[in-house]
């Protein structure tokens, strides 16, 4: 978030989403709905999730609605959605997230639109949260890619502090709907209440995060955290709802919604 | 070839070969040998072969050879080696391509390699000598990614006519083991006699297309062309031999085998 | 439909569907709504669409439900839902089907459900609609495979004659949305005016084939036609709707909705 | 191995290999030279290799040659080759398992061969060895579909003694090539001296477990084991010459090669 909080200084916090997380015929969630709320939009590069169609339509759309965006690269699992653990090695993770970033920044040009920033996806940013060498390959690769993209970490992880080692810009992100362990990692999905689902409860947590400056764990715990982006998922029922309703709350606050990395126009 | 035929001028031309068609444990060729032949590298982008693994291992030995890297681009179709025709509208095929030679640029980046052109691969290939419009979206693409990319067209057609339309640096190349049909086009590999397999006639043509200035069909008929590089093959019985005969039988007339652009070394 | 036109017998007809449509995290359709209208479900089989734990979910709800189950195999594009044109030869096409519907009776097995007929998907079936000798490949195959499963045939094409030159049980079908041309083909999903969405239309329609024992093409023209079955789809805005009007406007005629083979109960 | 060892009547043991484990124009290993010499062929059944063509074209091969054939079940990991752990419930693997063996048998049907029985690929079979459960899942999806498989297991693993409980017939394998740990495992691929290369020493092992009834593992310790097949690789550099190897040597010491179960000709 820019600006120390408590100040009466222009506050601004970005909200970003997944996007372009269909194949083909297939849709995953309402991307033309979330862009009309979130100010930086993840978009899937084609192995988790995502085609060159889907990733183009998805392009156009953010540049007109002066979203930022991002590529948003995972594991090669159609099938799995990314979200399952895989084998490979370090080596083989950075070419892995290099060629979808290459590839992302492929269809960008011919859409005439920027890509200004790097989101690990599923499983593979869990790996990242607890393995500090991974975290390291892939803000590695991302800064071969380009030195220019940010990297959007998740806050207080090693993703976060290997991104800034690796001389990216980094911008540190929360979960709007996800329970933190008091590690401050998020608590794995199949963890009991691990997907929070009441959009009110949702946005009255993002508004405590943000004006303590700090993650709120499931058991209550603090743990102080630079946060400059929230983000809202779009794949599940009720996902619009509540991303606006944590846009609304944010709004009334005071707080402006403001992409943390360059729009998609350039 | 540069500079003119028949004078006391140093002569060379381009020796190409695509690369890195495997597919995870899947060989296809040997890449190793044909990297000490040719001077360009046509590397596959993962959608009718190729991974990010075999790709970045192809770069590798490139650079330290002394090749010029291309993105060769397919249609999507693992299964059929990108040789069977898919149905794909002009801003689909856009989009297709874009995203190959982006992700091409990005395991290169990674790399630390340059790619210096753009070579289609087979069906879309074959329907780019015939359609003008599909020629055009795929030039188009090209310059979209990166307006510094050289565009290796097979001569004289509509990839060389668009390719320079659209302002590309372009390559004019023949196919040393592929016969040719009246109308200079390359004759469907079903056809009888589509695809030459003796070595010494393979490099005797050659020599003679390159020493007239002409491409030479089937039936005999000679059709003008410049010609700056050779296509010879590697992913067949004897694909190595004819290569190298090729090689050399250029190299005993005096003409220097070098890349038509930059070599991957940056 | 079983009974003769006009008679005071009991009639009834099928009404199918195409089930499992989706992949890995991806919907298609409502397939929990449909199976509770028709009669028979035609269930992917992982090449167009559908994946083993998607295609045991529907075999488990039909099998509750009374309704029978079909194999419902396709081209392999999932990224192009087998509606796109591939080149296969007649002994390719063949074994894509035999692997498919050995695969969808092998989950069967698994889930303890009978597969008691085969449809063909898409552009293949598209195919066989104007070829006969695919027409004839494709009922080969099924026979060969198990020589007890029907053919859902496309009323009055060579799938029609061919399912039974084979000696297959075959049942024919007309399509609910669908235009015909005065050939009594599908009129091509791009033609204008091609799938119909209004569901009052759409019934009346039904009903009127099933009244005259024709099929009724876009300029009026009637084909005489058996008609066994009726393909309502699944996976539009609308569907359920649309599937439940022509089974509401069907009983209300007196005509009961009965699949044409064994349900999926063992 | 049929018949008590030491006495004066007529032993065999079965050769078995992993054949069609290629995919679309990649070949892996040499089939047509490994059918010439082992009584049973494991056929990759699409997931981590093979297709509809390749199946078919190991089958009529096999079916001439007389030997027998098992459908060969894997992960869904082509880019893997199957040897990447994957995570699946074991409802799942059920699932992926009855979908590729009933795949199998719907190809075997339209080739007019049969299918005697299944032996698991790669990663999945290597935790089979150590779970339980796994084994059980798998012994009980090959039953599902065709309680008359037999089931090709690792000897004295879970994999035998699941398979027996669910009332399978289970042949009982040893790795030619592959070294045990005092468990009777296999040690992992990528443990030094996991993987044996001269042929020689390959066939003396072979003989000598097969004389003692027993597994010999890398320190030395015997593990008594009933040996009913006997496993050679083919996708290897060598592969041919040391099946070769095995089998001569096993000859020459009186012992038939004849496969465990019926012949793919019907």
């Amino acid at each position: 978030m820019s600006g120390p909080q408590g100040e009466s200084v222009s506050l601004s916090v970005d909200l970003n989403c997944d996007c372009g997380e269909g194949f083909g015929p297939y849709a995953m969630g309402d991307d033309a709905a979330m862009l009309e709320i979130v100010s930086s939009a993840s978009v899937a590069c084609g192995f988790h999730a995502g085609d060159p169609q889907i990733m183009a339509a998805v392009f156009a759309t953010a540049r007109e609605k002066g979203v930022a965006l991002g590529a948003h690269p995972g594991y090669p699992d159609l099938w799995g959605f990314g979200r399952r653990p895989q084998q490979f090695s370090l080596g083989e993770l950075e070419r892995l997230i290099a060629y979808q970033i290459g590839a992302a920044l492929g269809v960008a040009a011919l859409a005439g639109c920027r890509i200004s920033y790097v989101k690990i996806h599923g499983a593979l940013s869990n790996l990242a949260m607890v393995e500090r060498d991974v975290a390291r390959a892939l803000a590695h690769a991302t800064k071969a890619v380009d030195r220019g993209l940010s990297f959007l970490a998740i806050a207080g992880t090693p993703l976060e502090t290997e991104g800034a080692a690796a001389g990216l810009d980094v911008a540190r992100e929360i979960y709007a709907d996800r329970a933190y362990t008091d590690e401050g990692l998020l608590a794995p999905r199949a963890a009991p209440g691990a997907v929070l689902t009441d959009k009110d409860a949702i946005a009255a947590r993002v508004l405590a995060m943000i004006g303590e400056g700090a993650i709120i764990a499931q058991s209550g715990k603090r743990i102080a955290a630079a946060i400059d982006s929230i983000c809202v998922h779009g794949d599940h029922h009720g996902a619009v709802a509540t991303a606006k309703q944590v846009r609304t709350r944010l709004e009334a606050k005071g707080i402006r919604i403001a992409p943390f990395a360059a729009p998609a126009q350039k």
